[in-house]
């Protein structure tokens, strides 16, 4: 889509430095955009780059604009505006109402005439789609699945019985949600299979990427709140709730019954531990492993960062061999006429609050 | 499904304090449920909980029955005792036998008549599929696939060439059994491809959860034996072998070439390694890196958890200077005139058994 | 297929310590094949399964040869010859060329008549299908996707629009490449969806594992380069670029905006975080946290092995008080009137720099 630099600053509320009649139809790097591209400069520590650029128009904040060669779009959360000026020149495709003649849809599934039922969809009985919802390609949708109005299956998403989908939320390819969850019974012979009766309750404006499974609950439902952002690979655990705004990154998993708040960011292969609550506001940066509840917002991490690898396999010795070091340092404390158990923080290891296992 | 709570107690061995004429309908949490609900205590950390539920019975042990204020169903192993009787009042839904017309199914696949295939699912040549068995939406069965009876296949689930699936298996959806292993040879100007030649064999009452995926074995079979349970998200390499009864949580990866015994319980985003024997009965906390094998039952364990982002940065650059730490240390002990070789444990970290990298 | 040894010789420029006009039919392992079989060592560990083995003949190099008592093929690389031989007697399938009817296919794609496109396959607009290349069953090309020639797509791989993939690349079941970047802007009422623009670009004689995903780029491409070879279950995020002949195992995460170089191996559960620049010729072992550049060829690890249950909290107990143990050192040292601050790589941890998590 074409548009003016004028248009964009009314519309997004930027300060324009710089021709309004200028027109741009589409988005580009500072690198590489050409005069009709919109550019963005998001993180100061890129500033470098924009004395080279030709762009059309580059968004960034007041301070970043005074070293601007070409128009400014001065906005004070640049990347916001960026990503809903992309979006007015970069419109998602929508998809035609009607049904394809492959897709299998049950006699008494209520789609609504404007959404779109892609190729070989399978529509089970009771199913509900909502106004200009987009079911895509091979997506399979069993009895009683609800999809409020706009929602987007891409392509390819497994929707389990009475799952509900609220507006506007987009599904990637792969993603399964309503699955059984994990949950056996150890006997005298084996395992025993606890049924798994809850549903999922997905809320609006949530998106789910690609391959990320989300599991019904155990007796009661599943649920991920509004605007709630799954990036790939995640494993969402039964009877876990995620509450609204709270981000997370791919290949990490919440085990089952854990809560986590509303605005969490999340890093990537995280794990974290079962039946846990963590409260809102909370950062947890990536490879790090919860194991017990978070109350106090903040930032949380744990994983050690890589060495060469005989650096690293020597501080691997060290580290298991701690015990020693701590006996040897007492020794040479009482040595010197001090008595360890006075030392600061001298506490039993055996003290230590015993860890549950991430994700049992 | 309705019934009464002597027939429960008879059924499944309970001693039933309360009126055995009482009829339940469903299952619910101690919380939440209903007059016509069963609900459980297994975990007597939730005995509080007891006073105030109006379930119509609650299946406990002998102790907590003391203090439940409703009928209970007293049971040796509550949580098991409930599985069963939640499958009673939440029996699974069958599916009706017949083929779907949009299946597409080989002339010369032996479908037993009491199975069901789904819509839209794919089934080559050369497949049996045993009695009352499910081929859910979307499933896809290669050349030679063997179902055995009542095998559930959910949706969309994948198997390759040869694959074969014991008697009650359940496969949830984008199950993928039987691609090819990960094996390449290198060579001056890249990777040879190192035919994936053997099959996949899945035991009976096995459970495998969403998106996770099995590899053939690259001459002989990769072997999943009965009632192992693997959640979602789970990668199993080629050549692996999974001793019965044991259940693996979600996000975990096992390397090519690793048996594990059975009855092991190995918590999530586990990394085990490549070509390692895991002994029976062996317990693996979650987040753990398993790089050797493991021939004496126990629990086992790696993974350190979080701390404050602050306080984690500390305690790694500590960590990354504990080689300056036992110098300083060896410093003092010998102007104490102690003998550092002599202190318990001193061996040299270049002694320490390499690390074979989990996943290789 | 059956072959001579002597045709296998000369195929594969082995020396034949055996009768050239024996036949084989098969591969099998030292301790399995029959006389029809060829087997291999690669690794000397191995090599007293030799005594043993009734292979019809062992492909192995020139150490271990004196000590096999069955026929021997010589070779520099006995695995990659191995992998080749293997490919000759066990050839891969091939697909009839054609479309099958229950396909849905835009009319305006371009199938080349040699291709073979699956049932329930789905064939977008403006799709370009090479010579000989296969889209098995239920597999989806969205709008504008290009497969070169051979290209192999086994089954329910999902291609979004605009995906190119190269010459005789192989994807196995339930890849997804192609989907929306995790690319959101937090803005005050939540997260704003940065539109995912770019597509991805798959090279020649790839390999993609069952269920991983490949993000398309927020502007320009997600790039995969020749030869890259990647295990089940992995994440590669929006803007990411791997090397030519990279291999990466399964359970590995790369975060957006990485590029890592040729010729590297990574192992499996490896965290890669945002932004970074790894160079040719990198070995990353399993489970690994990568947080920073790495711009040295060499091998590196981070990653604790595990220790049995009681012994590795006590090890967490004492890592979680090093810092008491560093100002335990330090009053020591000041007792025997040493300079705390002149000891070895005694810097401050705050000087430490700052972790960025992986996979923000």
């Amino acid at each position: 889509m074409t548009v003016s630099l004028g248009e964009l600053a009314v519309r997004f509320g930027c300060e324009l430095r710089g021709e309004p009649e200028v027109l741009v139809d589409s988005v580009g790097t500072l690198a590489r955009a050409n005069t009709r591209a919109v550019a963005f400069l998001a993180n100061p520590r890129y500033r470098r780059l924009l004395a080279s650029t030709r762009a059309g128009a580059v968004v960034l904040d007041r301070r970043s604009a005074a070293h601007c060669p070409v128009a400014a779009l001065v906005a004070d959360n640049p990347y916001a505006t960026y990503a809903r000026i992309a979006g007015v020149l970069h419109p998602r495709r929508t998809a035609p109402a009607g049904r394809h003649p492959s897709a299998v849809i049950a006699a008494d599934a209520r789609i609504d005439p404007s959404a779109h039922i892609g190729a070989c969809a399978v529509v089970g009985p009771a199913v509900e789609v909502g106004a200009r919802a987009v079911v895509g390609p091979h997506c399979v949708l069993e009895e009683g699945v609800q999809l409020a109005e706009d929602v987007v299956l891409v392509a390819r998403v497994t929707l389990c019985r009475g799952v509900r989908v609220g507006a506007r939320t987009l599904l990637h390819p792969g993603v399964v949600i309503g699955s059984d969850g994990f949950g056996f019974a150890l006997d005298r012979d084996g395992w025993v299979k606890v049924p798994q009766l809850g549903a999922v309750r997905v809320g609006a404006d949530v998106e789910i990427g690609s391959n990320t499974t989300v599991d019904r609950g155990a007796i009661e439902d599943t649920v991920i709140e509004d605007d709630v952002k799954l990036d790939n690979l995640i494993q969402i655990g039964h009877n876990v709730r995620i509450g609204a705004h709270t981000a997370i990154a791919g290949c990490t998993g919440v085990s089952g019954s854990t809560e986590i708040g509303c605005r969490c960011q999340i890093g990537g292969a995280v794990a974290i531990g079962g039946h846990l609550s963590i409260c809102d506001d909370v950062h947890i940066t990536g490879t790090s492993m919860i194991s017990h509840s978070i109350s106090k917002p903040g930032v949380y991490s744990s994983g050690i960062p890589f060495e060469e690898a005989h650096a690293w396999r020597k501080l691997v010795a060290r580290f298991k061999r701690l015990d020693a070091l701590y006996q040897r340092l007492e020794v040479l404390e009482r040595a010197a006429g001090q008595d360890p158990s006075a030392a600061p923080a001298a506490a039993s290891p055996d003290a230590a609050e015993p860890e549950d296992g991430a994700h049992e």
